[in-house]
């Protein structure tokens, strides 16, 4: 069992550095891409057979240490009464996305193991394979809620804010509820088997500090007080959250994530010492020529400064079309450069 | 002649603090609504007549201290040789994207007073009309490349950093040749009768430290370089650039642009307090109740205390549906709570 990525979320000394990538399972892998010419993105999640194919492929492929559940961010949209699906190059849509309080009203805090036994289900199948550790995940309520106020994605959040500004009671009773559901599902993935779990805040970038303390931290911070009295590590993420990282320490997490906007010793220090800090190339990096990129890989290297607790990892997904040997090329050299 | 806006560029004593926003002549605005009715957004910006016409429509209607021509950043990549049109919906599409050395030694630098005349008569016929200064803008270097290679608007910028990455020369071909254009094009519609000049680098909150100071600064650089002698505040302007005010300072401009990510305050500090400042209001709190629009209108003029040297502003564009009345309220707020 490979348990560097463990004991460094834990800040434990380490072999080497472990490296994974968000979204490391995903369309720039042809064997990825194999499996959905015949299945929907929501087939892969749903079927744990495929799920596990899925999570499988890079781990065998590219040496990381460690596994993500293959899943998406929206799957307890489902069960909560949010319908969705993904058009083809348009990402996910919402079919009747939130616009009042009777349609808070409306939603269901549901039990994961009942809605969600696909998902438990990939969780187990892949504990009997896996030689690396595995991370489940979940979004976070402000982020869930952005597609589940605006529909889909979108530039400027306006409906989500306004309905944030404008209706304060009916934002907080509907982050609650996500608070519960995605705590609820958490602790169900650890229950299973995951060895630690994700929270993906990836949209809290465009929020200023006062708007993150009143309007998303007490729901975040619920999250991981229900996880209290779990033994896993449990990874706070988000992008362009420069500005947030003391909030976003505060709200919880033992493994602070930061994107290549702010430079990791930076964002370490602002997230602090007593945290493990998880990150933080810049995706698209990986498109760029061996040396340079290898080069920046070797400076957030420089700026962790062999102090335990890092994890490497990009600033946010890998991109589709990134350069598969570029991948591997990132995973080994930072093995080989963090040797101990 | 309203001159509280040039005064407070100049860091000198106001009567009170100067209000104007981005996009303020546009689709929020019943006015403007009814004008695209009759005509695309292109036949807006190139009839002076017409964009002088949609300049003034807030002006008159809402009380800024500043006008904006209305224009699009896009404008001079036709003359460029790189034609584009708008899609309902859709934002701007570049008809043959930039994707090769030969497609940047395609490109050409032109004369704006040639190509670019009826943007340069509609200031001179806006100057006629005006008792507010009249603001012109451009595109910054790497803002224009994202268009230009991405081809319209882009979530990653996985291309356009692809190329700095992949082929600097090119990169540095393409961005000094945008730096010569937009220098020109600025000095051009100074010449016409523009009495300050914002650069919009609204996209680069993308890069980290070390790619604008390699990519981006010395393009910047050689813009307001090349602006020298010509007596107008230059406003430097950016997005989710908290870990870039400084090195934006450096690259140049008398007034820096900052959004709603950093307080005002801290980014006042970070830019420099030896150059004015401008921003800072979430544009979607304009959709907000109004007690907590102008408690937290009330907050950016606290955070800039007093100090001579700030123009209000939104973070970024007034967006579409924001409600006019909203606007007007915050514009005779500010000037209310800052009368000296």
């Amino acid at each position: 069992m490979n348990d560097r990525f463990l004991r460094a979320c834990r800040r434990e000394p380490v072999d080497r550095t472990p490296v994974w990538f968000m979204r490391q399972a995903g369309r720039y892998m042809a064997e990825y891409q194999a499996l959905r010419k015949r299945h929907t993105l929501l087939e892969l999640c749903r079927t744990p057979e495929l799920a596990v194919e899925v999570t499988l492929q890079p781990i065998k492929a590219l040496g990381f240490d460690a596994a993500i559940l293959f899943s998406d961010l929206l799957i307890p949209l489902a069960p909560l009464g949010l319908p969705f699906d993904f058009q083809s190059g348009e990402g996910p849509v919402v079919e009747k996305p939130i616009r009042s309080r009777a349609d808070v009203e409306a939603l269901r805090r549901f039990e994961p193991r009942e809605e969600l036994g696909m998902v438990l289900e990939a969780i187990r199948l892949l504990r009997r394979e896996l030689k690396v550790p595995l991370i489940g995940f979940a979004g976070a309520p402000f982020t869930l809620a952005t597609y589940a106020i605006e529909g889909g994605s979108s530039k400027n959040l306006a409906l989500t804010k306004g309905l944030m500004y404008g209706e304060p009671d009916t934002w907080h009773q509907l982050a609650g509820l996500l608070a519960d559901v995605v705590s609820d599902y958490l602790r169900a993935q650890v229950e299973a088997g995951a060895q630690a779990v994700q929270l993906f805040d990836s949209w809290i970038g465009a929020l200023d500090e006062a708007d993150y303390r009143e309007f998303v931290l007490p729901h975040v911070a619920r999250i991981f007080e229900g996880l209290d009295g779990l033994d896993v590590p449990q990874i706070h993420f988000g992008t362009a959250t420069g500005h947030l990282l003391g909030l976003q320490r505060e709200a919880g997490g033992t493994v602070v994530g930061v994107d290549w906007r702010t430079p990791l010793d930076e964002g370490w220090e602002r997230a602090g010492l007593d945290v493990a800090i998880q990150g933080n190339l810049d995706p698209t990096l990986l498109f760029a020529p061996r040396e340079r990129l290898l080069a920046r890989v070797d400076d957030v290297l420089r700026r962790a400064g062999g102090r335990p607790g890092h994890i490497f990892n990009l600033g946010h997904g890998i991109l589709p079309g990134t350069p598969v040997e570029n991948v591997k090329a990132v995973v080994d050299h930072v093995h080989e450069a963090t040797a101990r």
